[in-house]
């Protein structure tokens, strides 16, 4: 068994603030996050898939077939758009980083094939990031 | 003569468009970059200052000093903000990395004391930065 | 249950040397980390925590209270400091990186709440880094 | 206990490409990876060994110990070869990533004294990697 | 007038040797570099024009254009291929990082409409790289 | 003409503080900089050389003696030392990124065959660094 990694990136808008608060109770649990006119991130994306190594290919899985997976169901979605506004798989949530790979995670799984999702990490800045294991 | 450079980064929502013009000729000329609903970057600053070495500290400037000026006129105008409606010396301008790039050493160049501002390099993701040289 | 990352930084002097061996003996044990007139790194220090999402503000752990727990137990005792010299959780102890991982660790595990610290992961350069998990 | 990692780099040539199949089959498997005349790479490997800190020296393992076997066992033999027709551990393999990390650990886990082969993680590119657990 | 930058990457083998030396001279000139089966690198590519800002969109260039420009001239014959033998431009050139530059500015320079050429930096590695201004 | 630059690194302990003023006047310009006890950095750096290409070679200079004469003349002075106390070309200077700079060009100027040294860039901190022209 062998974990295989891919990158991918997205610059989104988001905000951190719940509906049901005041913009001053947003303030004071999300400080300058919940600013009312958005601010943004070039996220990063780390999905990690494990598996065993196909003897006849020599890969895990096909870095390419990965690359248009997260693409199609995850980066399309999100790249240059707003995460409370626009994505459809975020409608309803806190636009938190923990809870953004959550999701991500449970766009993927469904579609990874021969091998298992292990782990969606998500770099927000280059301070944080978040690893979520399903 | 040297140059120092310090590096401070700012997070923020924009989008390229023209109020002037409607939604489908920004996605024309502006491509993704124009969602109506904003994205954003974690944008990294490059600011560097030229001058002589002063012999009794063997500074060129105080980087304690420059790192706050660049906090006080620039990242505090811009960090967690949206740029094209938040911020006061891009009211107007067209929210490009090349105009925001100018308006920083704007802001930046008056209060420079005992050196000389040489560059301001601005990184919009990694894959992109300006410099403007004044 | 979800990992959350924060990455802080402290410049810092340190040697490898222990008092009760001649100079001698600390260099053919330590090499040129034994200099009697120290070396310094830029350390890069990763704390992780797990824990489950609160659904109120879709966060693990407040990362800004992250941030300020390991500015106030960690980077101000060890930033601009000598190792061995001025850190008290250091006294009497090697100044090795795995040393001083375990130290911070047991630093920060008694002031998080909320959620079980997971991971100290200390680079010391850009080819070299420990990960403790208590 | 307690994990180090070692960072070492190599550059190599190699393809992806089966001998048994023709060059249009490969293509059509492997893409552009296949192509006859091969491409390359800048190789970062990590290498984490984990184990008790001895309280002699503090350390889990001299990395000076683990950078010479890593050198002398990996990095001499790959760094400017050809991963395909070079080096005497790929010989028959596929030159996958995932078959390199594997070959790589088979190299070094037999040399490793007085602490435990824990991970080789290798990148290929800075968008994919793979990491082996053994 | 404004500086812009767009990176792109490539992977790609070569050798540094003289077709008309011996493998022994091309051994003692370029040392490891000289490996008759070739090795390779990703290398990483910096493309900078500068111009004055066009007042109706807030570009110097649109970077879609010098991308879509920089992927048809350079990349798309570089990538995943042997410099030394399937690169037109190449052709009859030793595959130095130098030469590579030079060629790259030829390729580019005479496709840039409405701003300059200033700057091709090419990193080979980590730690070399190369800057060519015409 | 075309500019080759070498990266290179070493970690060194500092202080910035005078002998000729007190340890509070020395606190008061120089800040946590100036801790009596030392503190230190992994520094960066980037040497510059530049001159025509050898058409011979394709090299302006062959990177390897490049190497080994940073090495020769300013790695080997500085790594794993005190730059205050131990290095003979830093004696009497107080030990800003600055003054370490311009030193560093003294040591390498007088050596460079061939070509000529166009900058010395040393990081100090992923914040900060300063270049020197001569």
């Amino acid at each position: 068994m062998i974990h295989i990694t891919r990158r991918e990136r997205f610059n989104a808008a988001h905000k951190l603030a719940r509906p049901d608060w005041s913009d001053e109770h947003n303030k004071e649990v999300f400080g300058k996050c919940s600013n009312p006119n958005w601010h943004g991130h070039n996220y990063e994306l780390f999905v990690t898939v494990k598996g065993n190594v196909n003897p006849e290919t020599g890969f895990v899985i096909d870095l390419k077939d990965l690359k248009d997976l997260i693409n199609r169901e995850v980066i399309e979605k999100l790249d240059h758009k707003n995460i409370n506004l626009d994505v459809d798989f975020m409608k309803g949530k806190l636009a938190s980083t923990e809870n953004l790979a959550i999701a991500i995670w449970d766009e993927l799984a469904k579609h990874i094939r021969g091998a298992e999702l292990h782990c969606v990490k998500l770099y927000e800045t280059e301070n944080n990031f978040v690893e979520y294991f399903g």
